[in-house]
């Protein structure tokens, strides 16, 4: 439905009948910071006015609360590994009617292809999909990504009318340092936002990042953090993902002087969290479990985020504000009974009940390998001492500890016994037959591979095994399937999630694949697998940006030298 | 000092000495709504840093209280008298370093020519103007102004860097029937605001007006209409003008809650009131003493309008922010100590300080009558009885009044005895020699004529006085002066001031303005006249939106039935 000015001018005056009263709520107006009983007449899909009107159609609330539609102010799609629709009929019936997405995951794949893969794929979806450029394409020179963008490549996508900003620049220390593949980035970002991205960037070095126009940041984990943040003018997004939850320290900070510069945002949320605890709903429900004033917790999960993106029409149920809303039943309970988005009622009883409508947005395969042979993943032996990755559970930053490795005709092999196993990182967008190799402790694997093409943030295939036989099958079979998951055992394959999306995402419903993905988790634990996911463990193991030994596609990285080291002492 | 963020950066993190630290004082901080101990680091203009910084030049402010420039959401520089740098001159040492103008007056003069004179007059100025374009011109067909402007005309604004938005759209009655030249300005304002102008309006028209994508209000006048404005969706601009007072009334309803939606404005203020009380730091103070929370107040004059415009690296003293700063001696005294524009001292204890840049913006001469006679000022009797305008003193309503008026030799004589007097709009923008008669009340001259080319809002020349010699001379010397004001009696010109620009604006000095409109009002004082300030009074005269009965050049016009009656009952 397009806005119409005449339309709403014409439906506001009461000329004719509305097409649908909202009767017998009570109001949250998150502008005058007021509860009250109040009527809201929506028409062609805008709010258009309050108190009594003619109507086709009447909807009884019986008391309960009508909120403006949920916002998302920083969210990563990518992790829910479903595609936009399906994202949309998993969030919406959370009351989460819009999101700002930063592409950065599919981008390190498929660059400038995977941005416009996913602002066509959000088109015509029960839910507004704005985007920020991701900045940091690729995240390091330590690996290999599938595209690099410059600001040339971003530039023709900021007069993108759904493109709110450039993306949180987490590459701090070159922006710091006045690099100038950032600066340019900044420069053509005008008149629109520009996301930070800074965990525990504190003192001059902060104001040095705050004064090139970085105005939020959703990275702090502490008061005395965000406090800093929060006094040299950026807005603190409080984020509850699922590996990082901040809500918790940082919601005794928010209080009534300076609530406005507060955002929630669920960065990256795995689909089972999205399942269990939903999305934005979730942080406003336990922000206001935490003490915080209602009202307070909706507008950050509301008109904050749309005020500080410079969002029109958006984050209020007010004259001339699109009619996204919803119908909470209770301010503690905090139960979505209905959401209604553009006016058309698309969740009821956290049942998606809009139109599915089917993106029809094709993209290209990702998958680029050189062919593999058994033999690449065999590890000559160097010495007999070598750097190992340890996984510290449930967390993304490991440890790394020194050795003495198992060598079997002069090749490193996977010690069962003190679980020490072989990991590589295959390249796998320009098939130049980059091969890392690796060790890591924690898995637990007692024989087979695991094997994922998400791996953050360059998403090459990574694989931790016992035996060259599972691993080599394994790799292959994410190549089979065009990416994916899978857990594999000599030659069978026990299971397998294919996400041909970019290798990071399934065509398949949130419900589905969450269920593909505890399956698989269920396999790795019958290999013997200790961790409770091992599948989010292995996607972090490539990221060389967090502490403290990784492993790409270039060979391990020790994160606080930044740079290649060698896997043996 | 352009903005050059390499410099920001090297700056922010301390490698090289800044250019000025303020130490020793308390910093407002708008941005965490709190108040406390803090260095500001400027460099290149804008604020860097807080705390201990190398610094080439220190200021101890000695515990005064450091606020960000102040902000002034909505003014109409002409009703100043002043050219732009010469307005800049004036508020700058009140702390004003933004303002936010809609050139509405001088548009109905000059049109383009005259916006685009205004932006250009406000280069290199002390002082940021960003402008609203506006939108009613012509305010209505009963009058002849100098311009029309269309949506078309004003697109290509649109995309100048300091035109925000749509300025008041002051025919709510058009816009509530949806018209259609309406309906065009604001379909082409993209992303900028649109500001409302609707006293009184209220119930559905005023969701109807809202819905239309307007979002500001500076008409409301007590509690109840500000409120249903806010639950509404619109930001409340309150506004303390010379002849419009609002603040005492509005300031009960700002809270903690709803604080965020408030702006300050002075709309019009005239050259005396600038002098006496100042500006936006008047309006700061006097909430203050009202008993408005001082954080709060500071915030309506600063982040609030900044945030409200959209207005970038304005509004608030934190990393990256211009360094438009405020020193005030207390927040109860409210003395403005220093005043900081982009990091150089411009002001002090109320002095203007800085630089003297003296605007070359040539503009041509609006003054364009048809030869004037004697006997154009004759007043044909067509009965013995005619409507006469009462003037409301300090008011810019008038009454009506039915009255046998003084007749000779056929023609309609001023009556001194019963104060009834000759008044005469003489269209002045394309001799069309249009030549509006009427006869007034309240003003109580005995002898001679005073006469104006500042008549609101079409600003033709407007003429009171005893005889036609007099009147004459006045408009003649009106047209000589090539704009102004003037007292005449006889063929004596008593005293003038030309206003050059636009017929509305003088080159000289706020100081300079202002002494000479005193002594015109004591010149006219002496001619028996009994009004504080009969040129104010006058200028109002031939406004015909506001009630009951005006003269324009077309005739006089009943503003209830809004159309041009005879002056004859």
């Amino acid at each position: 439905m397009k806005l119409d000015i005449r339309e709403l001018i014409k439906s506001a005056r009461g000329d004719e009948p509305v097409d649908l009263l909202l009767v017998g709520g009570k109001l949250v107006n998150v502008i005058s910071g007021e509860i009250y009983s109040e009527d809201i007449a929506i028409s062609n899909g805008y709010v258009v006015g309050f108190g009594k009107y003619p109507a086709r159609k009447k909807i009884d609330l019986h008391g309960c609360y009508i909120c403006p539609g949920f916002i998302d102010g920083h969210v990563h799609i990518e992790s829910s590994m479903v595609t936009i629709p399906e994202f949309a009929r998993a969030v919406v019936p959370c009351g989460v009617t819009s999101v700002v997405t930063d592409a950065h995951e599919i981008a390190n794949v498929l660059g400038i292809d995977g941005i416009r893969y996913m602002l066509e794929s959000s088109k015509f979806q029960p839910i507004n999909v704005f985007f920020m450029l991701p900045s940091c394409v690729p995240a390091t020179k330590l690996e290999t990504s599938g595209a690099k963008l410059t600001g040339f490549d971003l530039y023709p996508f900021l007069s993108e009318k759904w493109v709110v900003g450039l993306g949180e620049v987490m590459d701090y220390p070159g922006l710091v340092h006045a690099e100038e593949y950032l600066i340019d980035k900044i420069k053509i970002t005008v008149g629109k936002r520009i996301d930070g991205h800074a965990p525990g960037l504190l003192g001059k070095d902060l104001s040095a990042y705050i004064a090139s126009g970085i105005s939020s940041d959703h990275e702090s984990t502490s008061i005395s953090e965000a406090r800093e943040k929060l006094r040299k003018g950026m807005y603190v997004m409080i984020r509850e993902g699922t590996s990082t939850r901040n809500l918790a320290d940082l919601i005794p900070l928010v209080n009534k002087e300076n609530y406005r510069y507060f955002i929630f945002v669920t960065d990256d949320r795995h689909p089972q969290d999205l399942i269990k605890e939903g999305s934005i709903n979730y942080l406003i429900k336990k922000s206001i479990s935490l003490g915080l004033d209602p009202v307070c917790a909706i507008r950050i999960g509301t008109i904050n985020t749309a005020e500080y993106f410079k969002l029109s029409r958006i984050g209020a149920v007010s004259p001339g504000y699109q009619a996204d809303i919803v119908i909470v039943d209770d301010l503690k309970k905090f139960n979505i009974k209905m959401v209604f988005r553009k006016g058309e009622l698309v969740a009821e009883n956290g049942k998606f009940v809009g139109k599915k409508i089917k993106s029809q947005v094709e993209v290209r395969g990702s998958i680029n390998v050189k062919w593999l042979y058994q033999n690449d993943f065999q590890i000559p032996a160097k010495s007999k001492k070598a750097q190992v990755i340890e996984i510290v559970p449930e967390q993304i930053i490991t440890k790394k500890k020194a050795v003495d490795v198992k060598i079997k005709n002069g090749f490193v092999q996977s010690d069962i016994k003190n679980d020490i196993l072989k990991l590589f990182v295959v390249e796998r967008h320009r098939a130049s037959g980059n091969i890392g190799k690796g060790l890591v402790s924690g898995f637990g694997l007692k024989k087979g591979a695991i094997a994922s093409s998400v791996a953050h943030d360059s998403h090459n295939i990574i694989c931790v095994g016992v035996d060259d036989k599972s691993i080599f099958n394994a790799c292959v079979e994410i190549v089979k399937m065009g990416g994916g998951l899978c857990v594999v055992n000599g030659n069978s394959v026990l299971g397998r999630l294919p996400l041909p999306i970019g290798g990071l995402m399934s065509e398949k419903p949130l419900r589905q694949v969450n269920s593909s993905l505890k399956k698989l988790i269920a396999l790795s634990k019958k290999l013997g697998c200790k961790l409770s996911d091992p599948f989010m463990q292995l996607s972090f193991l490539a990221l060389p940006v967090i502490p403290e030994l990784k492993l790409t596609d270039k060979g391990l990285v020790d994160v606080k030298k930044f740079k290649i080291v060698s896997l043996f002492v």
